[in-house]
């Protein structure tokens, strides 16, 4: 008997989760876990669901499609490791933090490469055994610079892009090719600072609190739909660089807990935000 | 139209869901927000729902008992502040909080009244103008003790007993007499200390977090079923005073917290564990 | 024997803490705790000191004085409770958790006073015997109404004047009346939220963390230097409402905390910043 | 100009402070940052200062020595890699995350080696090129594998000795080997566990929050001094493989926290308890 992730979101009306539960049932299914939700403003309904059993996928779906309403999506697999690519630069808490997971088999995912705009993480790939792609911005325009990441990603069949502290801004047309596969980790703080060195910034400023927000990457910069969201507390007593330090643990741990809530299909996003189950 | 909240739990079998949605289907209800859970290990089902309509309680709890497996206890009622009294003995920060919450209508209760061991909170209830029974244990065994606070408490058709920093053991015959009703703070460390002065202890033992646990009363004392729990971080700064005070905050917090969920029919308990909606 | 608090903050120079230490030892004082802190980049020296012992507070204070470097700051005074004046507007969770706070003696405060925009506050105010002056902003310019506030507090000799949820804004001139004397709780969120219902905007925006800053205030609304931090985390789970509960219940709690560290003089200011021993 | 650390611990007498900072003032050096801190029941003094300067640090211990009372402890010293062995047994995570900050550089410590009573994380070590031990403790009595380990770290000059998931209880025997030099990270709920598998237990006890705490070894097993504790929250939806891994994210990082401070001089201990500046 394997395991099975149901996935649907549709426009709500009443009787969903009795339509729903009726072809589960009449398919023999076990539910093993089941969450529901309803946002009632824009009208939308969310369920997903573990499901035991043998199953015909493509017959359930079809059925499910037919009770649902228009425009319902229906999303019914096996679970399975999905292949990812990460995109760094040179820090390397968050990417080796990953590659750390993924070798002892604690991400359900395959680290199919890394790229980086920069040398200095390919010795940390080496150490893994996971191929790192040297593609730099030296003297490139945006556009060519990512033309030639782009060259890069093609040669993989990717499920999720992953952006372990990458320091380059992307391009809409870049964001337009993986719509809600691309994952950030963005050091926000309370207030945000923007700019070159945000640990300087909000040391300057005082604050007693630094935090990191995992999010999908879509055109609106650093404001997609929000994942994963963690603080840390400091004081006048941290310097910027242990406040850097602190910043990067949280960093490393809320990209881990978001990126894992993805792979393991438990994120919705729809109007700019997202539903955890 | 008005709110109600339904609550099931019942041995787990496959189809429950689409057994109770029908039932709610055809009785025309909207469900705002629908819960489920099933603990595989004793097999054993939970949902809780907020319904919207005009609805006949009676008619549909017996459309549902129909459906499920026998044993089930089905709950189903319209939104209703519950009725509250809290036990008391010296310390003012659990009360007081509750007392303010309840002032502000941000608390889902009623609070019928305030039953202490020691004379010195009956200022404070009079403020908020909640009656303030003084039950007095000096000279008296516990058994003579709790039968007086018993005399006191059945002139009230309470629904919650809350122990808001009560420093009294009850006894079991005490706790039968509200079985599921009792909800206790206990200052719970990290590791646990037990007797006169936990703050002491824990400053003794150069802890660096303290914490707080609200938790139903059964027999074995401090180990019912677990509502809330949080920690504040303290240091070597700290003298045992401010461990005290640092302390005092999170079981106040905890403490309402933890009642808030009871009082809005989110919390079920079983096998010694709770389930929170 | 009396417990003393030293407070000194000057330029930053070699042999400052030989300098002071060896004037608190000629005077026969025992310190019972001190914190010290250097910030390098603006070259500035802070020291906190408790001291117990017979001491003449001026002798001593001149004595410092004479080694320290020119524009010293010394501050040398007995444990004392500080005085303060509540503004507030309608919420009453920050205001009542401090009348409680000040109530069971929790607050190292005497309130002398509430004053409030809105009438609402008054009958919990009057449950604490604590004076509440209604000053109304209905038909009144800027200018009008904050003079008339400003006529009422003239009448109380003010040390602290905390802003509890007080939903006006002031005026740069009013601001200049208390320096270093006003201090604020703010919702700020991650990213912060400006305007109408923060905690709406929040939940459209699908934070994971909430949270609140108490700040003294400058002219730079909510921009001065920060007290306490903290954060409470959400999920899609919570309505707008459930929000702005989680959101009260940190703001009741960074408010009493950064007010509590004020009153024992344990913090300092500058640079738009604060150090908090 | 180098960077220097200055640690002293001895009994508490009036004007310590004053005869510290005048032999650092005549021996011209500048403080850049100095931590005090009386503990009045035992009557200890601590103080830890960052020194910066050219100094001959066997002069100014000598001078030190000669103005503090009898038997106080006094260490001074240049900011340099400690010398770290890691002992583990299967469970890779705090090992790599040790080896991941090893690697970048972050963490103020050279790894000379890994011991382990299981082959299974020799190729995570080889990954870094760390040299890994396995000494199995199949069909050997506790003395003779203890004796077996401790051959192999002879091989060793260190100065600290990591626990990162080491399995095994360790005699007093091998605990007296290294006094104050043993770190270890322990699974610690709320309340505490004991035996095969705490994270089950900790299920079944429904606990809403795991912890995490990092500690001296002492001869009392899992009671040495703490150095860090925090907690992850979790929920009646985590099975134990979640909360497993909820708290695995504690373990490493408060290990982590816990090594960083230790190697950077910034812990003492006595009685029991640890003082963290």
């Amino acid at each position: 008997m394997s395991l099975y992730t149901l996935k649907i979101d549709c426009r709500d009306e009443k009787g969903l989760v009795y339509r729903i539960s009726k072809i589960l049932f009449e398919h023999g299914l076990n539910i093993e876990r089941n969450d529901e939700c309803v946002d009632e403003e824009p009208g939308l309904f969310f369920l997903r669901a573990e499901l035991k059993g043998q199953l015909n996928a493509e017959a359930i779906t079809v059925a499910l499609r037919a009770v649902l309403p228009e425009g319902a999506r229906v999303c019914l697999g096996a679970r399975r490791k999905k292949r990812v690519v990460i995109l760094a630069t040179k820090e390397p808490h968050c990417l080796g933090d990953l590659l750390l997971r993924h070798d002892s088999g604690a991400l359900n995912a395959e680290i199919l490469a890394v790229v980086a705009n920069h040398a200095k993480l390919g010795p940390l790939c080496a150490r893994f055994g996971v191929p790192f792609h040297h593609v730099s911005h030296r003297d490139l325009s945006r556009e060519a610079h990512e033309a030639a990441a782009l060259e890069v990603l093609e040669g993989y069949d990717l499920e999720y892009l992953v952006l372990a502290k990458y320091m380059r801004i992307l391009s809409p047309s870049f964001v337009a090719r993986f719509p809600g596969q691309i994952i950030n980790i963005h050091h926000s703080f309370l207030p945000a600072f923007i700019g070159a060195n945000p640990y300087k910034q909000a040391h300057a400023r005082g604050v007693k609190i630094i935090g990191a927000t995992a999010h999908f990457v879509t055109d609106d910069l650093d404001e997609g739909p929000i994942i994963a969201q963690d603080v840390s507390h400091v004081s006048h007593d941290d310097s910027w660089r242990e406040m850097r330090r602190a910043g990067r643990d949280v960093e490393q741990l809320v990209l881990a807990k978001a990126l894992g809530w993805v792979l393991e299909d438990r994120v919705f996003t729809y109007a700019n935000k997202t539903i955890i189950f």
